[in-house]
């Protein structure tokens, strides 16, 4: 097969950690006889620097033109004490959500045995934990209507749904389900909220058509608290954006191996896998930044934008046993035992394939 | 000196614990010579049976009347499935913050060294937390407009708030700061919403009147994260109603003492006290509930409603003791110890005090 892969490179350490996915993927590639063309763009506080927008339209036509989208990370510490600067990263973040009609965020948290003692949770509580996210990601109090009144004394932001919004991320969460434990919760603050309220009679109405799905509702508070007592208690979840964006960044931390899990945002005209952590810009030109978080969301690209479950597989393996052999960057090497490069991690990657 | 306090027992184990919090109040009272009058009152879902509403007039009188508030915890599970019934006890505690003008809820989350290996946490993760939310209780997206459009395809929660509603909050938070370690952290989503810009603009502002105290910005998926990872490493925390929602509840578990933590509620006209936990209706009657969270929340309003620090004192004390010597309920009573009944517990706090 021949693929047209939009390359976001983005900001900080987004290049170092890419250009191992690169390497990987194109090495997979050829093992599986397939043929990728990469389409690198600007987008970030580089696009800024560059051409004044986080989000370039030029960029936004390649992610169209392309099969896939495979993202870095954005943000440069310039940007990063002045929310209110008028042109910041984030701002193409949320543009490049929005005009790719990105609205899924797949997110999943699990866990790999070898790393499961850098949980800050005890081994007891995390230990098989497997879930996944699916958090809207274009709608919401996100993108409804904000505003100051008053003479600036008042602020507001509002948080609109409608109910095809709730069925399309729903009907995700339904079918997600069907190919898991058949178990879906959805997360809300009904007792509430409105919007609330529509997302779960909307999903309760969705209930028939998947009769041998068992739907639980719970309350975001409540979510909060038993994804830190009790993460492997979960399967599928599907949230709104404001609710998602919290309780992902708290289930990634759990499991203890937040520097490897991988990402996907699946929409209406393309797709995008990222890793979910940021642009480190500490770390930026050192070639010490762990590659693997970006090259497991490669293998989501593989598995689920172009149905190469094989070759999927076998990414994940031999990440698999770059772990067990310790050929791991310096934040997983144990004290005293060698840390490797960045690069050389994906070499190692690409020669074990 | 003589008080008056509402007391709100609510439903479920509410009545029991409140139980014990009078006795052991009493006893404090008649060993500092105070002299306390209580008055009961109906709110949550017995209030619904007895008279139609969750938080009749009445009550609202009576709290008006008093000093304190001491509150049990309300909700039943013929209202749990139904968030969309026409009357709910939420609906009650939600008036109530609002009539009352309850603005900031006070959430400490603690640990008792006895009790740290109850931690989801490793012990090296949870040791010496001690930190406090301060969560804004009556404005955000909680009170403002909600509803539907489009024949109920599309809902709608809007959330504002005003200046004057963060600096009533944010100087709260400035000034339990000076009493503790002098950091404040502001949580909001600045990056995202106009309402977090404006919260952030306005305690920046702030800043200057407390020149002692050092305040850190930080975004709320963040917040989320380090909770579980270094909860050690925070103090006063002041945020919105919504993200104090879910960041208070998720502090609430890592402590290992969810059962234990006390809670306030300050404002205009008032100040009520009450224990985090819910109604817990499976063990309504039984006589097993954990009676010190609400015992350590009249300890708070002796404290803070009152100023009578050492009657606050004696009760965390002799509180400390029953913990230390195991007189505590089967929630804590570790496998083949004996577990003692809620009037027990109560019973030997007195007797110790
Ligand atoms: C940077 C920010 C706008 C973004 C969000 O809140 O969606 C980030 O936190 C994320 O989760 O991708
Ligand atoms: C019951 C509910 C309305 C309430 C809230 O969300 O404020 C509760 O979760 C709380 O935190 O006191």
């Amino acid at each position: 097969m021949k693929f047209n892969i939009a390359l976001l490179a983005g900001d900080g350490i987004g290049p170092e950690v890419i250009n191992e996915a690169v390497k990987v993927s194109d090495a997979i590639a050829k093992k599986f006889n397939h043929e990728i063309t990469w389409t690198p763009a600007l987008t970030g506080a580089c696009a800024i620097d560059a051409v004044g927008v986080p989000y370039p339209d030029e960029t936004h036509e390649v992610c169209m033109a392309a099969d896939a989208v495979l993202f870095g990370a954005i943000g440069h510490p310039k940007y990063d004490n002045d929310p209110s600067a008028p042109v910041r990263p984030e701002q193409g973040l949320l543009l490049m959500r929005k005009k790719l009609g990105l609205f899924a965020n797949v997110r999943p948290t699990f866990t790999f045995p070898s790393l499961i003692d850098n949980s800050p949770l005890k081994r007891e509580r995390i230990e098989g934990t497997d879930l996944v996210f699916l958090r809207e990601l274009t709608g919401g109090i996100y993108f409804g209507e904000k505003g100051r009144r008053d003479g600036g004394e008042t602020a507001f932001d509002n948080c609109v749904y409608t109910r095809a919004e709730v069925q399309r991320l729903a009907k995700k969460g339904f079918e997600l389900a069907m190919t898991r434990s058949k178990k879906l919760c959805c997360v809300d603050k009904a007792n509430v909220l409105e919007t609330s309220r529509l997302w779960r009679e909307t999903v309760q109405a969705m209930e028939k058509d998947y009769p041998e799905v068992t739907v639980s509702y719970e309350f975001v508070d409540a979510v909060a608290m038993r994804l830190v007592q009790w993460p492997n208690s979960y399967d599928v979840l599907i949230t709104e954006n404001l609710f998602g964006d919290i309780l992902t960044d708290e289930a990634s931390v759990i499991s203890g191996s937040m520097g490897l899990m991988p990402s996907a945002s699946v929409g209406e005209h393309t797709s995008l896998y990222e890793p979910i952590h940021g642009s480190y810009p500490q770390a930026t030109g050192l070639n010490i930044a762990n590659p693997l978080a970006t090259i497991l969301s490669a293998a989501m690209m593989f598995e689920d934008a172009f149905g190469l479950k094989d070759e999927a597989e076998a990414i994940r393996a031999v990440v698999n046993k770059s772990l067990e052999q310790g050929i791991v960057t310096e934040d997983l090497a144990p004290k005293g035992s060698k840390a490797y490069k960045t690069s050389e991690v994906g070499d190692w990657l690409v020669a074990n394939l």
